[in-house]
């Protein structure tokens, strides 16, 4: 007789195992109506959390590496705490890597996890990385790509849609009565920005409003955000955009803090919307209307499919193609994009 | 003859050698005025920087490890960033490993880094690791403590004044004429906190003034800070603290928005104080006065001082002892604070 485990408790709770990892380690992040569900489940079963320092010990040899761009902007950190949840309830520690989206970084510490032995590798990157990442599978060292839609269909990934989230941006801001939107973001060769940027545009183009100014940036920062943020403030109103669109929560941060120093209202001159919901966004003193990505499922999902290459190798769906997960993102509306009009 | 290095050049233009650092990597960080010097330096040295992918390729089998409480902290990612600019130059590589604060998953961790063979270990700890270090130094493996002076001799370690910087923080209040302060922070048995805690309380003494209330909390997160800022809001101004000094950056953050959205005015009725000076303080509606450790030299002088473990052993001072740098750290007065009186 095997002892009920977290799959079985997220069953009969009627959610993701992923939630039930989150209550189990973080119960304040779970809704209550969900931690009533899954506090039942586990009465029901008599299902026993292991202690996770039994978990890691058994785990010391199933070590996975997890290589993302840096961890100043908060949206890494937060996948990254998703990341360590799961695998630590499979059983796997997790060690990680900064590639500061450096090409020849990234392939220094892709070579340093292999010579380590991981188990496997999660990879989220901001340039076509999937050669390396075949090489590699062929060497024997299975990956997931997170955060982008692989270009190989032989390589995992999980990303979000991000047409869509861009899309549901424009939206919302041309609902709120904007028609002068701006789209602030870059480099555009990075996929995840073009594709933020083509959903706003194509939101603007349903909607017969011009198609957004855009405002080219080499780095996604706060301190960009300041900069790109005062040039607007300094901008007469009929020259400025009503509505802007950043491509991440901490550009929007600087353009929120920049524009609000140069005398400009947040929304009622520009209404704001940022993206990745971090919790400084929510945090704000105008709290920032953000595109999420459901952090607590992506993390988990991306671990789950690395487990699955580790434990029964590359297991290719029927037609021979490997699991590409694209999440369908949300808009959370708060204050910095909210009008009357 | 040799080709002039690094240091060369920080001797040059008179700087430290992380600043050379931080020029060659962001040298948007660096003041007009030292970039000039470095830039001159360079010059007039001919000096050449290797391109961090050589270093790093190098460097593949000098791997260290930093295991850290976790990087949902901006304080942390900070750190992060410029261990990893330091140790790249000096052509180590660095893994990353998150203990949340439990001791069991820092020892699970410590363990993985040592059967991975990596050189060395920085360490942040909440708690008393020092004989886990000791024995780990026995078997070859050298540490250094960052963020709190080891309580072990001959345990190296690099970590700041928080009692200093507790007491500039309750100075700087009562010289803005608060009167009834409070501290906010906890778990008190963590060393910093109960430091940051000790330096408010004695300025308080010196100057005559009620001690503190101690609101002590669980966690030092944004959900908790917003909760003590609500509960704040809710009390009539008699009772309410006129200064308020937290113990770190993101509780503060989390304070501000709750006491706003109360109708507090800050700094007007609450004047605000900080800890680590993140990026998001400063780039706050309201900018957040905050005690900075200088993080440049901070995360620098931990790889350094790691370094020369590494290669010399464990180099102990003429008295035996080992290293332990204390850092002074200064406060940054920003509006959260500043009041007229």
């Amino acid at each position: 007789m095997s002892r009920p485990g977290i799959r079985q408790v997220a069953a009969r709770a009627g959610v993701a195992v992923g939630t039930v990892s989150a209550y189990l380690n973080h119960p304040d992040r779970v809704s209550a109506e969900r931690a009533r569900r899954i506090a039942e489940a586990i009465d029901e079963l008599g299902f026993v959390p292991s202690s996770a320092g039994r978990q890691l010990r058994l785990g010391v040899s199933s070590l996975i590496g997890y290589l993302s761009p840096d961890v100043s902007n908060p949206h890494f950190s937060e996948i990254a705490q998703e990341v360590e949840y799961r695998a630590e309830r499979l059983g796997m520690t997790v060690f990680f890597a900064h590639s500061h989206g450096d090409r020849e970084r990234e392939d220094a510490y892709l070579e340093a996890f292999e010579q380590r032995q991981v188990r496997g590798i999660l990879v989220s990157s901001f340039q076509p990385i999937e050669a390396r990442l075949a090489a590699m599978r062929d060497r024997g060292t299975p990956s997931v790509l997170v955060g982008r839609r692989a270009r190989d269909e032989l390589q995992p990934s999980v990303s979000i849609d991000d047409v869509s989230g861009g899309r549901q941006a424009g939206e919302h801001l041309i609902a709120n009565g904007c028609r002068r939107l701006a789209f602030v973001g870059g480099p555009l060769p990075v996929q995840q920005v073009a594709d933020r940027l083509e959903g706003v545009r194509s939101a603007a183009a349903a909607a017969s409003v011009d198609a957004p100014e855009v405002i080219e940036v080499a780095e996604r920062s706060i301190a960009v955000g300041r900069a790109v943020g005062a040039a607007l403030a300094a901008r007469s109103a009929a020259e400025r955009p009503d509505g802007v669109f950043a491509a991440n929560d901490v550009l929007a941060l600087g353009l929120l803090q920049a524009l609000v120093a140069g005398g400009v209202a947040v929304p009622g001159e520009v209404a704001l919307v940022g993206y990745d919901d971090n919790e400084f966004a929510e945090a704000s003193l105008i709290p920032l209307t953000s595109v999420r990505a459901r952090h607590d499922d992506f993390g988990a999902a991306a671990v789950d499919l690395l487990f699955e290459s580790i434990e029964h190798g590359a297991s290719p769906r029927a037609d021979g193609t490997a699991a590409q997960r694209v999440y369908e993102p949300e808009l959370i509306v708060r204050e910095s994009s909210r009008r009357a009009h």
